[in-house]
């Protein structure tokens, strides 16, 4: 598979690590960026990530047989009602949401261009394409969330793409993948902001004396804002169910250290610890 | 500094990195181990982390200069009770929790041996002496807890020693520490064992769908259940005040969902953002 023209939409760790992969593995020599930011548009092009770009998206996207959604998920409906994409042009997007928004983009390129949701899990806390790596999605998981109206052909030239770049795919039905990576995935990142706002709100300089544990725990808080503002509303109704269901074990804690139960207490931990060796370490 | 005799108390991975380190550092050529378990302890001393061992604590720290409570925290008052050191000897513990406890053992050793009490900030999710190792201690932080009745000399000596170790090492009040590390320490603990426990209930299967984020906030959720349930019922109070902050966070974040508040949550997430990268990542 080959693409003549490769138009990214949103030049940031993920669209520029994409670019890159793409051009690694030799499936396009033509990469194009676009973005509102024209100084970094600029710079990306000149780290040869990008081979060219534009402010105007006509222009990215003209004669692309490729269109990547690379921007947070909250701009994807208003680019896919803006876009003009050739006859037999592929888009995907790269979001961290599917669910419904998968059906709106489908339903808004109907009969315009053929569309296939994928989530690469794949990515850090950091943002911009200084960041990018072109190895990022090897041996990574790609989420694929076709639908009834996704068209086979188009389908499984996407998941040899992925295949190619060295990330393995799996399908997944859109509301299905929002469930799983609510709990997964958008609800640690929400836990994580509230745990480092908590402890910097009762004592700031307590962080000076952490350890590993607490930092791992707050890397993911250090996560770019905007993007993850549109996830989280995105996925609204799942992080709601799962933060009822988290207060619902802090509260059994609670009760327990209240009540010193301490028998009920260890057999919490153990349970956890049970559960992340089977999962994590199993030997 | 050196010591004839060095006894340690509880020959787990904080324990037998410690004698370890002793060792690899020329400050003792006899270190002795005491434990329930005597197959771990014949295994231990096989591996040349102990030179002898007993499952008798008066043989072992008969003759000791230097004694080290590395049992779960929940046991130090037990064997403060039951120990007879000799003379001018040295009493020092590994524990994760100060406050109070470190009260209750200086009072329990008074007139009979020197106590000064040190939280080494190092670790991990693994127990047990097979996962020891010698440098355990290099380029970590060791908190120690002196009080009004700490002896200044020995205070001196214990200080060299985790500096020969290659520690930093740093004073705090016994109950400030606690108030600190129940922040960066226990409650993320609490947390992480909270979250793998909450979404291994609404969706075991999800967990095969995680990547580096999940991974990292629960790993501390796989920590040895025995050593953290003494740890979290003996800093309860600091623990509980701060779920009751967590909680506040939540229910804000909560409130900001419901009410589709998107300009009040991207500023909670920039906040964040900005701590995590002044602290952790500054450029």
């Amino acid at each position: 598979m080959y693409f003549k023209k490769v138009a990214i939409i949103g030049v940031g760790l993920i669209g520029a690590s994409f670019a890159l992969a793409i051009k690694n593995h030799g499936l396009s020599n033509h990469i194009t960026g676009y973005g509102r930011n024209e100084e970094g548009l600029k710079d990306a092009t000149n780290l040869s990530i990008i081979d060219s770009y534009s402010i105007d998206l006509d222009d990215v996207c003209d004669e692309a047989d490729l269109i990547v959604l690379a921007t947070p998920v909250g701009t994807f409906i208003d680019i896919a009602k803006r876009i003009k994409p050739k006859a037999d042009a592929v888009v995907i997007d790269l979001g961290s949401v599917k669910g419904g928004l998968v059906l709106e983009i489908e339903d808004l390129l109907k009969g315009k261009a053929y569309y296939v949701g994928c989530h690469p899990i794949a990515g850090g806390h950091h943002s911009g394409f200084r960041y990018a790596k072109g190895d990022l999605f090897n041996n990574a998981l790609c989420i694929i969330t076709p639908t009834p109206n996704t068209d086979k052909r188009v389908l499984k030239q996407i998941e040899d793409m992925w295949s190619s770049l060295g990330a393995k795919t799996m399908h997944l039905d859109p509301f299905k993948h929002d469930e799983i990576y609510s709990l997964v995935s958008h609800f640690p990142h929400l836990l994580s902001y509230a745990l480092l706002m908590t402890v910097y709100k009762e004592d700031p300089k307590s962080i000076e004396f952490s350890g590993k544990g607490f930092r791992d725990m707050v890397r993911i808080a250090g996560s770019p804002a905007q993007i993850w503002k549109d996830i989280v509303f995105y996925n609204k109704e799942n992080l709601l169910q799962n933060i009822t269901a988290l207060k619902t074990e802090i509260e059994y804690l609670e009760d327990c250290l209240k009540q010193n139960k301490s028998d009920e207490i260890y057999q919490y931990f153990r349970s956890s610890q049970e559960i992340y060796q089977r999962l994590f370490n199993p030997t």
